[in-house]
């Protein structure tokens, strides 16, 4: 069997039973450097198949193998596997390499959900995920995507909002919100979320300091009804009180 | 403390670690009544505040009066708490009843991610996630989401899709994504994910049966690259493989 594991936006504390139980029992694991190091207390014994940033199609070969071997073997996402992590690209793999193996996607806390919750709830009312990396998908896609969101006033989550390959792509993105968004729209940061140097930052689509943002920051932007009560974000779902 | 906990699609298995530490720590539950009874086995000893449908604000008052009283107390919803949960509702009470208490929200696998992983991974490019029930927004702007969403090639992930109040929004939903996305679009169900009698179906916009569709059912509609490879629904990345 091979298990897709997500294993949440860092602590142990928001791992899912089932993946921490599937990491228990598994003999090996796959993964990024980065994720296996946040499991490090409970690999004794196991073995393990590291590899650096950009080896995710060599890992999902590797466990795809493992698995058609017949072991137990569990690779290993950040946040939910099958939000922008390792899911896809294993079931994809597994077809074209006609390896009919039994998968289970093992689900997790994806970053956005993580931040929320630290910020409060800003996700009671529709919304959309974005990630603003293109590498993978044409920026001129995403800034469509950017713009039908921030019209239909969904409240957006910002994946990948910015690295240094990228500074401007959040910049960019906000001018597009702006659009049809207030300047005043709150933005709430949610940066290494559930990790050592934890910080969350409520502000305003025009206030934001694109200095607090880096790739481990979920940024979200509010909707029209989105408003701060004591330090934290919220978008109201709609009850009358 | 007020800990606002989401419990994850329903299995014990889906909770976080934090969700399980803070229901076995605190004495008193809230909630309604189907979510308490997704975990009775954990309840002995402990006060239970109970309402039915619809107790939304009742619930929230109530238990942030206890928190206010200097008690700890837990109110559960399903799924992640921030998202159509109780989180916005109680913190938007709590500042309108001007009780500076201290929450935490923990945070829960929403059902679109465990529908997800048991679908295959049907999310792994930009998603929306748009709530079918108007009870609480207006319809007409439920339908310019699904219109904005489909226009720019969202996955979309349908919560509250259909319901005997409201037999008609999800054609309705559909029928308008149907301007811009094919009859063949891929189009995954996940009904009662996690608990017993959990079924999964994938099909396409043109050969979907509403009657397979309930309020326990989440849709998740795929983007123009989402395809099936063997019984799995997959949104490619972009990977080049």
């Amino acid at each position: 069997m091979l298990y897709i594991v997500g294993l949440g936006p860092g602590s142990r504390d928001l791992m899912t039973q089932e993946a921490l139980d599937v990491i228990k029992k598994v003999h090996t694991i796959v993964g990024y450097a980065t994720y296996v190091r946040l499991i490090r207390d409970m690999l004794e014994g196991k073995e393990l198949v590291v590899t650096g940033m950009r080896g995710e199609v060599e890992r999902s070969k590797k466990a795809i193998e493992i698995a058609a071997s017949g072991e137990d073997v569990a690779i290993i996402s950040s946040g939910d596997a099958g939000i922008y992590g390792m899911a896809g690209l294993v079931l994809e793999l597994a077809s074209k390499m006609d390896q009919h193996i039994d998968v289970r996607v093992v689900p997790g806390v994806t970053a956005s959900i993580g931040a929320a919750a630290a910020l409060g709830a800003p996700l009671m009312n529709d919304f959309c995920h974005i990630s603003l990396s293109d590498l993978m998908t044409p920026w001129d896609v995403i800034k469509q995507r950017v713009d039908a969101a921030a019209k239909a006033d969904f409240v957006i989550c910002l994946y990948n909002p910015r690295s240094k390959g990228r500074p401007n792509n959040l910049r960019e993105a906000l001018d597009i919100m702006l659009k049809y968004k207030s300047p005043d729209t709150v933005v709430g940061l949610g940066k290494d979320v559930a990790r050592k140097n934890e910080i969350e930052t409520i502000t305003t689509i025009k206030d934001l300091n694109e200095e607090d943002v880096n790739m481990t920051t979920i940024v979200i932007v509010g909707n029209q009804n989105t408003y701060v009560a004591d330090g934290r974000m919220i978008t109201p779902r709609g009850y009358t009180l």
